[in-house]
């Protein structure tokens, strides 16, 4: 009905251009032998408003790539049981602990011999500090390797990860407001940890138990309902403690593990809700891209100088932690925690918002998030070259 | 990351509370043996601006809903082949035409002897004319009967119905801007109508003849991300000619169904994003509802009426055109075309916006759109539950 259509046709041509760019570079990519999700995150750079600027990040696409990559961890979090988890779980503390420590005391000094503020080097260094697992896990859950050891530790230090990310951030937030309230600060530790805990013990065994009886219900697909509200459900919840919603939705899915092992059906379409969403938020992490920062002659040194301490102090820090299972392993943790996607342009956007941060270092952190995503995936496929000769086969419907 | 988290914090909240309502509205109709989806529609009722107030329709409920019918459309066409629909097409030509002018010439003389201008009751008759068969194809899918011989003429109306009140609405509106263009309304038609014959007619062989070479794409999923683009590129070609995006979708997923058939991982995955989405649409139309109308004694009156010449015109004059096919089916045609649902509310925003129609015909002519789609779900499944016996098992993840 073509005179109120315009807000719904800009829409569909919106959805329809990204999801295109997307796939139509993921191709080339793969002819190129090179991953399928630089290709995605390339279509975002081109289309964005840096080169072609067809289309522009909106609160639609920043909608639909949240709840994108939502579901990307809800899926992956379906094929990791919580004991998986548990069983790597002090080497993933420690993978995590000096993936954290590094860039952040990397990212500060650097700033600070730059030139930067204490407070702007402070936020330079919590930027550097989160992980995004999402990209990892997409590559590793496309060569169809989530049950490699390498991979659970990621899974699990990311998680922790991202609780040491959100600890330093409400440090340094406060810090730079004027005051840290410590009594807040250890509340909110409280619940991020409380909130992981109680979802792997108590969650997920009762899940599994409760399951017979959700499928039981009267509606269609009931577990598959379920499903989607526990994910919804939960990365609300762990967005309201202060948690990245994605570790809500991972704990979601690890918690079903159990209850939907071997359920195809429920399984493929999950796999066709993060199909169908996943392309607008690799699409939209290649829009947040500017390449405006390149103009001054000083910031682009910053610019590489940054993005290269992230992703050598985190391959470093990490590989460090994963040390005791050998080289090779400690080289596929250390690069799987690399990317540092919307977790760090977050980090940035709370800094501008707080006025901590100016354009121009805005701009190198959105920088560093975006390279650190697209520097990461080839790597992850030539180190995991080995497994994935070995593993050939066993899920057809998923080999991004 | 807790600074910045409240937009997302919010919209997650939001998808949480419609599912969840959804969702325990439905098993609550399940129960009472009524259509789950008659409860997924009043979820919308009582969460929305009417009762509850928890949410209200916005940019971002209205993009789901949307995309959410768009891909309900898309999967109903997967199941529909094109000379399925040729064969009934003749029949379903009478039941369109029969079906618009009925409930048109019916609201025109309504409202004028209520008192209203020509052009508000030209308006109102348009509003009556156009039928969303987005809530027919839900119930029939559900049944599994989708492929029963009222199922195919409803649809193939349906597309018809569409073209028909594009061409209305183009008419009233132009009049009531002071001149119609009959050479730009002329082009209108001649463009949907080439538009839909050209996909049926070679679109489909085409896609068909295709397919293979999609399927041999480097890119994971070649043939269900093809989908995908096809169903939303054509929802954009519809809406910019000026046809409704549905028509577009459906006639996308007709072009497929061919080359899709047995194809089981597809459809789930399809499946996988319509289940998701669809709620959203539901609980959308009623949100939409606005209980406020009922203030004013003389505008319940005319919503009654109004709601009452909307079902039992569109039920008598679509009947009439399948009376060749016996009492049952002509019930079972008209039956599934009496819901308005977002078309109609289309329709009335084009209405207020031209300033044509003011808040208490809106009111009733939303009022109108509801309670039709509340209407049609119970009959239609009494009116098929002969079918539903017979055919019952061969589809089973849909039985909604």
């Amino acid at each position: 009905m073509f005179l109120l259509a315009n807000q719904s046709l800009d829409i569909l041509l919106t959805l329809f251009v990204m999801m295109a760019a997307a796939k139509v570079l993921a191709e080339t990519f793969e002819r190129l032998q090179q991953p399928a999700i630089v290709g995605e995150i390339l279509a975002g750079v081109l289309i964005g408003p840096s080169v072609l600027n067809w289309v522009a990040p909106s609160e639609i696409t920043n909608t639909l790539a949240e709840v994108g990559v939502i579901f990307l961890l809800f899926t992956v979090g379906l094929e990791t049981k919580p004991v998986a988890i548990f069983r790597v779980g002090k080497i993933a503390l420690l993978v995590a602990v000096l993936g954290v420590a590094a860039p952040f005391v990397a990212g500060y000094f650097l700033l600070l011999a730059w030139g930067g503020t204490v407070v702007q080097s402070l936020f330079l260094g919590t930027a550097l500090v989160a992980t995004s697992v999402g990209i990892t896990a997409r590559v590793l859950a496309g060569l169809g390797l989530l049950e490699a050891p390498a991979s659970r530790i990621i899974l699990g230090a990311a998680v922790i990860d991202d609780i040491l990310g959100l600890l330093i951030l409400a440090l340094v937030a406060s810090a730079a407001a004027g005051q840290i309230d410590y009594l807040e600060i250890g509340l909110t530790a409280a619940l991020a940890i409380g909130f992981t805990i109680f979802v792997m013990l108590v969650g997920a065994p009762a899940i599994t138990r409760l399951a017979p009886r959700i499928e039981a219900l009267r509606i269609s697909q009931s577990l598959f309902v379920f499903g989607l509200l526990l994910c919804l459900g939960l990365s609300f919840a762990a967005t309201y403690i202060g948690v990245a919603a994605i570790i809500g939705a991972f704990l979601a899915g690890m918690a079903l593990a159990d209850a939907t092992e071997g359920n195809e059906t429920l399984h493929k379409q999950m796999n066709g809700v993060t199909e169908f969403l996943v392309p607008f938020f690799l699409v939209n992490i290649g829009m947040q891209l500017r390449l405006d920062v390149f103009r001054s002659a000083s910031v682009i040194g910053l610019v590489l100088v940054v993005t290269l301490v992230a992703a050598l102090t985190k391959f470093l820090g990490c590989g460090l932690g994963a040390l005791s299972l050998g080289w090779r392993r400690a080289a596929q943790v250390g690069t799987g925690m690399i990317p540092r996607g919307e977790v760090g342009i977050v980090v940035a956007q709370i800094g501008l918002s707080l006025a901590v941060i100016d354009d121009a270092l805005f701009g190198v952190v959105l920088f560093m998030s975006v390279a650190t995503t697209l520097i990461a995936p080839p790597f992850l496929k030539l180190l995991f070259a080995t497994e994935t000769a070995a593993q050939k086969g066993p899920r057809p419907q998923a080999h991004d």
